[in-house]
């Protein structure tokens, strides 16, 4: 049995790096030879975790062929969100809990989707299900992950095993969730200490939706004026990004998580595309999209609509 | 909550037809409002197990969107392989042991796959993780199921948890399955009632490789010079169904489930594409593959991968 890597999405945020360590724990109880390896840096939030954990930083990888022939995703199956040679190795696992788009093998696999918060929501349940323990270390990781992507349960993506999950982690962590939640969730929205370009680029997915090329960036903060202060900042640096990469279309989502508010920055086109996907006017290529803030199932199902109808 | 169809692949074989049958009985003990259909009618083998547990026939349906909004898919997920306004409708649950291929949604679903033998293997670990009893009628069905897609554990897409599934199934079932199972098979190689045109047909799926429209066809027999005796039979009814489907390569597979050895008929082009394939010769249109029973581990990958390299 030779090694395989295991990953979350490009840019990744904190689902996508503990998800990895979480199966590659379980995969590894499972007899399995595995590496949890990451596709770029920790953001703050994720620093901020690793750190309240004490768990090391994984590996950062650019390729997986000069190191292995197969691989397992977790957080993301579509290519464009993946390892640049995707396409030279072969794909034997997946957890995952988005749509699925332009994923495809020639060989079965396992894949372990679920319309859920968190990736790490399914991997509880799956250390359940493989009467695998989760070591307390581990499980504050993945509570940290569900916290993250459901806002502390509050973003509309939260499901009831989310709840569950959240509650049995905590315990195992022995953790009050309610006000490390908090902490964890203001670590991540330092956005002072970032360029324009990191802001917008910092979990930024690229998605293909009727053959162009849609770049959908998201930030967290406490205050909407702190990143509207910034638009011309960060409408040059949507510009700029996309005449480098080739995208038609970027938007950059500023999310106040305390509120549940949003505000929507647009730069390229089409825009009609944008203002009949949210039902509204933008104005100085800006919009508020209130009770919005989740771009999975707020931003990329509407506006994949508005571009396919 | 609105009803659901749950359905396997056109052309249903005993799996397509019985996991429907356990998925949706499971999903309704989970409190969903579900219906099992079939996208044709069941073929020999599945009538006999049908019958031999006295289990009705599912409705046959044609389309979907006349009667629900959403569906669940069993032993498949390929687009061309199932129901035929499947674009109309969002797909929310996947139970399947294939590759991925062409398929994509809009927004998260539940997409269960494992590289095992059969979807009834899966979806008796499915009822365990739910625990959600398995009544012996149910039990007889899947175990008949994993015996039809494993060829009795002697497939080579076997796998450990078929050979568990299958123990704990016969034991809930209360039945010898080695005995069983050759009487099952048996039951499902009657070729002489059959038209060329239903022996070509009777299992074939269709997949798009490097462009190419390429169906597959197998047919189970105890006697392989039963199907080589009728080759100008099969071979004219190949080229009239790519005549009027507009399959570019069309293939069957006669295999001997005693000896596991299967003859390969080929139809079409790109006949060299074939050869590479399986590293042989074709002679008079027609190929010896010794020990080669799995469409899908044995045919579908390799052919593929010729196809791309």
């Amino acid at each position: 049995m030779s090694k395989e890597l295991v990953f979350g999405h490009q840019n990744p945020d904190t689902d996508a790096i503990v998800a990895a360590k979480a199966f590659a724990y379980l995969e590894t109880k499972l007899g399995k030879d595995v590496e949890a390896v990451a596709l770029g840096e920790p953001n703050a939030e994720t620093s901020f975790v690793l750190n309240y954990f004490d768990e090391p930083t994984p590996r950062i990888v650019k390729a997986a062929k000069p190191e292995v022939d197969s691989v397992m995703l977790v957080d993301h199956n579509e290519p464009q969100q993946s390892i640049a040679d995707l396409k030279d190795v072969a794909v034997t696992h997946v957890v995952d809990h988005h749509r699925i788009a332009d994923f495809n093998t020639s060989a079965p696999l396992f894949y372990r989707a679920e319309p859920v918060g968190c990736t790490s929501t399914i991997l509880t349940k799956m250390f359940d299900e493989n009467k695998v323990e989760i070591p307390a270390q581990l499980a504050g990781l993945m509570l940290s992950a569900i916290i993250s992507d459901t806002l502390l349960l509050q973003s509309p993506t939260t499901t009831e095993d989310d709840k569950i999950a959240v509650k049995a982690l905590a315990e195992i962590a022995d953790i009050d969730y309610q006000t490390y939640g908090i902490q964890m969730l203001k670590a991540g929205t330092d956005l002072d200490s970032k360029s324009d370009k990191e802001l917008i680029d910092g979990d930024a997915k690229s998605f293909t939706m009727a053959g162009k090329s849609v770049r959908i960036g998201q930030v967290n903060t406490v205050d909407l004026q702190d990143v509207i202060s910034r638009q011309s900042g960060i409408e040059a640096a949507m510009t700029a990004e996309r005449e480098s990469e080739g995208y038609d279309l970027f938007i950059t989502l500023a999310t106040n998580i305390l509120d549940s508010n949003s505000e929507l920055f647009v730069s390229g086109a089409p825009v009609d595309v944008v203002e009949k996907a949210f039902n509204t006017k933008l104005e100085n290529n800006r919009a508020s999209l209130p009770g919005v803030v989740s771009r999975k199932k707020q931003v990329v199902p509407p506006l994949q609509n508005a571009f396919e109808n």
